[in-house]
């Protein structure tokens, strides 16, 4: 159990006492991660961690972003620019910068992730502050020297059941073929992977004439038809399954659904390949594709996640020097009733098929995701994600879907994080949110404390077990 | 008083005690219902209630879209086919069955509801569970056979002053008629009725040109016009204030009001008569006859509720197999500042207009709705309806309106329900939410004591009498 | 330290002690108010104020709309008539009438505003009621006749250290030449000016072709050209600058930026300047000179202020009889992602560049406005505003906006008021939501209290300060 026994719990004394306990229930749970960024490298290689700056600040835009907001460029803090330009190469200068900017974080999740990360994985007790930010980096940089700091021993002591990472259709999936090969990975191994098609899907991704191209390759197929491309998909959804792959992901603007005759979908995938296809037949058909996706569904049993709503790259400055996913990314608002229609109005009612859908629109939640979830037998609602990943929105989520939806359309904690050393803390948060959650319902006399006591183990492990289908005899 | 003294109210000590001093002054008032689906032959006709399955479960879809979204067919629930196909007829395999899913329930409205309702209705003290599902199955089947189970006793000892049920102008209020005979109904009786014209001004609804040509022959007028459509509808509004009614209720897809000309409606209705009218044209008929029955509430003074929001059979496997209102709609995002402008700028400022506003959209709470409601006279906010009839919405609603709405442009809790034994806990939870929301208003010096306990009478009791018009002389 | 220690702290005991001393931090540190709209001449003519009636009520929209909602017409409380027809004269039948209808206003932030303005302001230590009206109007008729009671005097016991009014850039400056003469105003003065241009920008503006001809001769150029009227503004600017503004401030519908080149903004103009601009021409002009405002604060330092979403005049009654700004304009959606995209793209990395952006819909709160702030240099959150300055706003908004934008990309409270007497309680509010808000983080092992202490001081005093630039040094 963490060191902070009473971080995130209700400050009312009876809320806090049932919290507690409730909470006690799960601390040491091992943890579920059915989505997620990880490199997968990481676990493969196990090698040792870079230094502090690199493993905790350059690559967590979360952070590089909200410097920026305050006007320091992500290139003072090391990440890496397109064109080769320098950048910040010391990690220690980066680390001094950052802990120069510390009260910037005051309030928000990245602040509880990286303190408790700094005390619970690296045994620093120095709060981080300009003052101490040198002794604090040579702490963590002493640590990571340390075989017990190596990837797989992190991933022994976070208690990790299972984390699945995620790679598109492209990938050969060599790092997973030495995690297997290692016992480490496979069905029903600890790392799994994901099936994460957008590069092939979206007209509009950077660079997918070249992608498909790449697919037949890969799949051994001929891309150059409509026909030989769903192939090729479902070949490439086979060698993830073969990989340990419960489920597939995701990542569009928007949440809208389209079923499309195979005629139209030809036709529109025949235009692109032209290129010739506009920003309207991108949309359809990536709308297409996901009813496309819930129907292999059917066949090969991957659960699909839905991650909409962001829309990419809108700081242009940032993205034409940094490149992608460096925080430049904004929210937008999400509509989930007409557009997820077609696929429901498909497939919504088979109980072969699971949709997760997650959203960065809270103002969602009880309009249309609770009242969705609470209607169809195919969809569970993701936890609150990327921008909404706090306590605060956390506790929105139980406050706003609950009503409609209850605990068991939601499909339980996603770290969805490439962060490897902030997995537990995440975990810890949401499982600490449950607690002050469901100890309101127990003290408002609300929901007995046993069945309290049943939900939150179910919250916290049973739950995305079964979602995510991690719960099933592998055929050896 | 209910059983559970401290349901709902705030965990903090001193909130605590001050909401439970403001709940007493409300818990054994007289229930106002003033807008609601229960079946008026129910009360009418006396008859015992049928099995505790086909009372409590069966017709009940909020208890079963929730098993539904887990994988329960409404079959196997008793919900009738509409092909007559065979659905599950033994109520204690249907109430087994149910009980087996009770855990899905948890932190819902349903799950208060249902409880109280089996503890202060049926007096069954032991919690539901799949090892006691036969044993209460038995209490409750026991109590309904006692007369004092029977609808009117009741009704007595639910302590409703009032409670209004729903026709649509073709109904011929029969079982109105009945009452008024057995002294319960009629104009200021104690059971009324709701004027509920959708199915004759969509053109959209099922059988709308046999519901016009209906319309005609129950008003004794010709609907084959316009102008004698609109005679039938006030002619059966005045049958409907002679049954007791005091409101008209209205269901549209959205809020949206517009202003026709005569000639510019007649043009849609004849169009609709001829078979030719578009969605659009349904849309914009709907838009003007709310615009329309505001002016025919000028003179017969019935109050308008509008209930905008619901896409109606979103679920249409649902639909297909069990017909409407069995679970499968769900809202959509409701705009009302420029929907409502064309009425609001008709008679928004008329004193003699009324009309409550409800919603399925909370992000409208204090962007639209309290906005509206505390810059025109004619405008009232509803309760929390449907989707966000829960206590954590109730609270909501009450911190997001009253800044601009305060306490006296809402109107009241309205049940809205055809659930007939669940009226008590309903009008229960929405007496204590508002406790525990004036008990925070007390504790942070925000309201003294005397002004929040007036409040709070005035919220269950004096305001919906008041703005129903459920407190004026009746003329005999 | 206002008389009523306790309120809007929170009721439980240990975050109540902790919030109470972060609270004394800062109950008495000068009020910074960067933006508001107290009429210069007050405090430049320095005359006493007159009846209690018309400095407390007639002028508040918040109150006359409130009566207007329950039927008491504006013209019944002096509200003046656009055509000169005869209005309630005696403010003492004024006041007995608000008076009666005091109820109204329980849990509202009016409520609490005139409770505490009556109390530390004029020292009125007996309850408003219908019974104590005449009472308590003659206690402050008491008060507004000694000299303690002046404008200057009040601006100096509320210890504001500096109060912006807003001009069109039509004003002559007049009343802040005057204070300027006195002492108060000018550059880094206690009371400066602000530039708002709405009424040149807007070609919907009542007398926009007016308003153009009259800012070419106050500036002293040619307004007949699209060039002569940026140079017409440049000037203004200069001149405004020259009287102590440190920021711009724009009303718009809609937050909607776009970057036309001159030759289409020119196009623009003229089809205006001849009367043949329609409302699309009328948005996209405004929405162009967002990004043109944006290039001159590059040049001249003026931190823009945006304050969208409002439709003005939704009730029509009210303004065919009342005018503008009498309570009859209504919120509405507001989208931020793509209308800001164009002005970000062009400016939003940029350090010269400081937007302040407000809302009136706090449904864009956690997707939109607190992910925007969080990744754009140039961008701030504006404090909750018009219908959303109340407590309970004032908390969804740091619940909601700190996770992704922290604390410090929020801007500090902004009292943005009229009422004079009433500024003082406003920032008092501000300030006890965000004690409660941070005792919370505290209490629950979120945010060390030394962290707290230093970001309460922050966020009522630095932060304001920086983010409007009134912590420079004057160059004299």
């Amino acid at each position: 159990m963490p060191a902070a026994p009473d971080l995130l719990l209700p400050a009312e004394p009876r809320q806090h006492a049932i919290a507690r306990d409730l909470y006690a229930l799960v601390a040491d749970r091992p943890l579920i991660s059915p989505h997620g960024h990880v490199d997968p490298a990481v676990l493969a290689d196990d090698a040792p961690f870079p230094d502090p700056a690199r493993l905790l600040i350059v690559p967590d835009h979360y952070l590089t972003r909200m410097l920026l907001s305050q006007g320091v460029p992500p290139a003072d803090l090391g990440v890496p620019s397109r064109d080769g330009s320098p950048v910040e190469a010391d990690g220690r200068r980066i680390w001094r910068r950052f802990a120069e900017h510390w009260r910037l974080f005051r309030g928000t999740p990245s602040r509880l992730w990286l303190e408790q990360t700094l005390r619970d994985v690296f045994g620093v007790t120095v709060p981080l502050s300009p003052a101490t930010a040198d002794h604090v980096y040579d702490e963590i940089a002493a640590r990571l020297a340390e075989p017990a700091f190596r990837p797989r021993a992190l991933f022994e002591r976070f208690n990790i059941e299972v984390l699945a990472t995620t790679e598109s259709p492209l990938s050969d999936l060599g790092h997973h073929a030495k995690l297997a090969a290692d016992g480490w990975g496979g069905p029903g191994g600890r790392v799994i992977t994901t099936f994460r098609p957008d590069n092939v899907v979206d007209f509009e991704f950077d660079g997918w004439p070249q992608n498909v191209a790449r697919l037949g390759e890969v799949a051994g197929t001929d891309t150059g038809s409509y026909a030989g491309f769903l192939d090729a998909l479902r070949r490439r959804r086979a060698a993830f399954i073969a990989a340990g792959a419960t489920s597939s992901d995701h990542g569009h603007p928007t949440a809208r659904t389209v079923a499309l005759d195979a005629a139209e979908a030809t036709r529109l995938y025949d235009r692109a390949l032209r290129g010739a296809a506009g920003p309207a037949d991108a949309e359809t058909f990536r709308a297409h594709m996901l009813v496309e996706f819930a129907r292999m569904s059917l066949d090969d049993g991957l659960v699909m996640q839905l991650h909409p709503g962001a829309v990419r790259n809108h700081n242009r400055w940032l993205h034409a020097r940094h490149g992608r996913d460096t925080g430049g990314d904004v929210p937008q608002a999400t509509e989930y009733v007409h557009a997820l229609a077609p696929l429901l109005d498909a497939y919504g009612n088979d109980p072969r098929l699971r949709l997760v859908v997650y959203t960065l629109d809270e103002y969602t939640f009880s309009r249309e995701l609770a009242p969705l979830a609470g209607g169809y037998p195919a969809l569970y609602l993701g936890a609150p994600w990327w921008f909404l990943d706090s306590p605060e929105a956390l506790r929105r989520f139980r406050e706003s879907v609950t009503d409609s939806a209850g605990f068991y359309n939601t499909a339980g904690f996603v770290d969805d994080t490439r962060a490897f050393c902030s997995i537990p803390v995440r975990h810890d948060v949401a499982r600490r949110v449950d607690a002050g959650f469901l100890a309101r319902l127990v003290a408002q006399d609300r929901l007995p404390l046993d069945e309290a006591a049943e939900t939150i183990v179910d919250l916290a492990y049973h739950l995305p077990r079964k979602v995510f289908r991690l719960d099933r005899e592998v055929r050896s």
